[in-house]
């Protein structure tokens, strides 16, 4: 963990070279992004506790290395990657394709946490592990390898390009539960949630379509939109749901295809609708004849009667995507969909081109957690644990000085704590804590003094402590 | 499987409805298509053994049904599913989104084998379930799911975005045999080949690009291709390979991107490049500046030293693709590409906004067989086997008349039967018997006389016996 502790002087390496490598490995992991600059010589020198000529040498060895490029006046900034990596293919062809718009913010926070160690992680966008139940996952997928499931249907298959019938079934189920009627032919699973979104966009959208998305919201949506080709259409979240008048302007203005939103548990805020923003909205997206995409990711985080668009509207206009990432384990990849069949058709048709199909086993081993009611019982006492871990981090981020934007419900709160967050990312990493600075839900990229932070793996002392100091 | 059996004079239902709901069966399924002019009434009630009254009937209880229109003089068409099947959901708003062009042919086959039965699929694109090794996917599904392969990292964290870090290291092993060196920050593992070739698409071309493909080959190839808004070249396949002074022709002609082939056991007609081949195919992309994709879904059923485009460029211009549905099970969906490590970066970003990551679990299961020489050896068997099988399929076939167009090689065989192959398929289903018709190989879907020949399903005497009668 070279990156995460403090330079040591009686390591075999040189402080400048240690210094360099650091920076190296952050630049690789793209922690530090193309085009950023690095700290000014007097501000890093005093920042690490080495002299300014040790800063020198590492800068100089950066350069060397080509990772940094020197700009008169201004100081040493980070070279792009792409360049930097493949300096030896000349002329390749593929320079000449036309790179597609890289979310380059989105991925280097996904990179981080997919690094990322959970205790030392206040910014990370899933449960930690130690909170998932794996002998309970471990028990589904024995008996999906086990001869009891039909080995020949699951383990030797594609299995069907709509997925797992029984999944589908146990799903329809499952949102009956929180009032979306749909039947099993109106549901398709995917490779995540993600997977969902990214059919959706390409099959139900024309590239210079506008879109409605929630600001803040999370970076890979705006990211997907914004590399297939439509234009972003910012509406301000606040503590009821999106700001109704200018929902309505941008409609009149840009006539949307649609509005993409996690109306439960939001991301990042925590808030969830109120029914009559629900009501609201879909008065807006009938009236202009939009199609609605409900994000309800932190669905099993949530009570039942969450305020649902899906539920209000009967999956008319509205398109449900959910998945099992943030409650029961992110490596199973299991999402899905749930649409008018008529949705469910084109969207199946595009999955074929995209996946063929998911793999049968994964869908099944969803099926046998649903199924059985463990993973209900395993949200509740995810739901109990996570109330006491909000109560003692809102307790630890008040006596730090901070504030939260909305009242603290579900996975994440929405801080303020009245400092840049993109410098403090910086400064949090050279201590060893990987936070989620306000830049990454930020449809116009501006850094801003919020940042997100996830209640069950903000609840060391030291951390807090540490952000009182550096603000 | 009502639709694949004869009418029966005893069966509760009247004969008019048994074939009535034959017919729709097989409109839902989409193994007769939206458009198709359905049998005459006399030729129909010839086929059926039943009187032309009894089709009538039937025909009738489809039109009302919706699903067939009546055309004055022409006779009676399947109406398009999408507007059948949703007839309740008025003005819905997907309704004014532009549909995507769906492929539609390509769907019903891939539909048609997901719902197929080995035994009566000479059609079928895999091997067999019972020629898979099922023991071995359970031993290693086993092993990533127990206590000894770190469930911490595999189990219940998303994975890293290029995949797991054990399968990239064994896959660029493998390569080596085949004479590709790629380090394993060169490989990305994707969602099976499909996801590969489908990442491809999208990071490395524009909308409007003219991409060469060999005809015939593989629709759903040609679809995702078509959706994603380029232009298909179709190069003549011949036994040598691509005709090469069509490919210059066409590269002059239309400056395409990019050439998509399947160098090795290529699909339909089982044949492979020869050396020299593959040199002037890449001479000619060379002076043009092209990519080149190699999808190489059939390596473990050929021999190490058969001549690979990426092994003779050293992936420079070429972007290796393959997966693990034909040789281990298509149930996990696992497949990668080698690449130079910059389309390598471009890719991984893509990835992680279509499906964020791939399953770490399943990527470990194949690097367990991998690592272990069980695949090498599982493949050297079904290699063995499938000789045995060709041999029978060939003597079978030259007995009902049949020619192969190419010398029969790997998995599939290209046969020319002598009459109309789309005919062919509904009169073998009748029988039960699913074949892959040479439509399903045509970039134009021009049907002809040719169809295609799995070696392992196409055993059964009574299968070619029913072949030289129909003829």
């Amino acid at each position: 963990m070279s990156t995460n502790t403090a330079l040591s002087r009686s390591a075999s390496l040189p402080l400048a070279q240690q210094l360099a490598l650091r920076f190296s490995e952050r630049i690789q992991q793209r922690l530090i992004l193309p085009g950023a600059r690095l700290p000014s010589v007097r501000e890093c020198a005093r920042h690490h506790g080495v002299s300014p000529y040790t800063v020198v040498a590492a800068y100089d060895q950066l350069l060397a290395a080509g990772l940094l490029e020197a700009r008169k006046q201004r100081g040493f900034f980070v070279r792009d990657m792409r360049e930097a990596r493949a300096p030896k293919v000349k002329a390749a062809p593929v320079q000449a394709v036309q790179a597609p718009p890289t979310p380059i913010d989105a991925s280097a926070l996904i990179r981080g946490m997919f690094q990322a160690d959970a205790r030392h992680a206040p910014g990370l966008g899933t449960l930690p592990g130690e909170w998932l139940d794996l002998p309970m996952l471990q028990s589904a997928m024995r008996r999906v390898v086990s001869q009891s499931e039909e080995p020949d249907q699951l383990a030797l298959q594609y299995g069907e390009p709509g997925g797992d019938p029984r999944l589908r079934s146990a799903l329809s189920r499952r949102l009956e539960d929180i009032g979306v009627h749909a039947a099993p032919e109106q549901i398709i699973s995917t490779v995540g949630a993600t997977h969902a979104l990214d059919l959706i966009t390409r099959c139900l959208l024309t590239p210079g379509d506008a879109v409605l998305v929630d600001d803040p919201g999370w970076a890979i949506e705006y990211a997907r939109l914004s590399q297939a080709g439509m234009r972003l259409l910012p509406v301000p979240r606040g503590p009821q749901g999106p700001d109704l008048e200018v929902m309505a302007r941008l409609i009149a203005e840009h006539r949307p295809r649609m509005y993409v939103t996690v109306s439960v548990l939001h991301n990042p805020t925590g808030n969830s609708l109120s029914l009559a923003s629900a009501h609201q909205i879909l008065k807006l997206v009938e009236a202009a004849d939009m199609l609605v995409v409900e994000d309800d990711t932190y669905a099993f985080l949530a009570p039942n009667h969450a305020a649902r668009l899906s539920a209000l509207d009967g999956l008319k206009r509205t398109i449900y995507v959910s998945g099992f990432s943030k409650i029961l384990t992110p490596a199973w990849r299991v999402g899905f969909v749930a649409a008018s069949a008529q949705v469910v058709h084109q969207l199946t048709e595009l999955k074929l081109l995209s996946t063929l199909t998911t793999s049968p086993m994964m869908d099944r081993a969803v099926a046998i957690c649903l199924e059985q009611g463990q993973l209900r019982r395993h949200a509740e006492r995810v739901i109990s644990r996570l109330d006491a871990a909000r109560q003692r981090v809102v307790h630890l981020a008040e006596e730090a000085g901070c504030q939260f934007v909305t009242p603290p419900q579900g996975l994440f709160g929405w801080l303020e704590v009245g400092v840049d967050t993109e410098r403090l990312a910086q400064r949090m990493l050279d201590a060893g804590w990987l936070i989620a600075p306000g830049l990454l839900f930020s449809p116009t990229r501006r850094a801003g003094t919020l940042m997100r932070i996830n209640f069950a793996t903000s609840q060391d002392a030291r951390f807090w402590r540490l952000l009182q100091e550096l603000r």
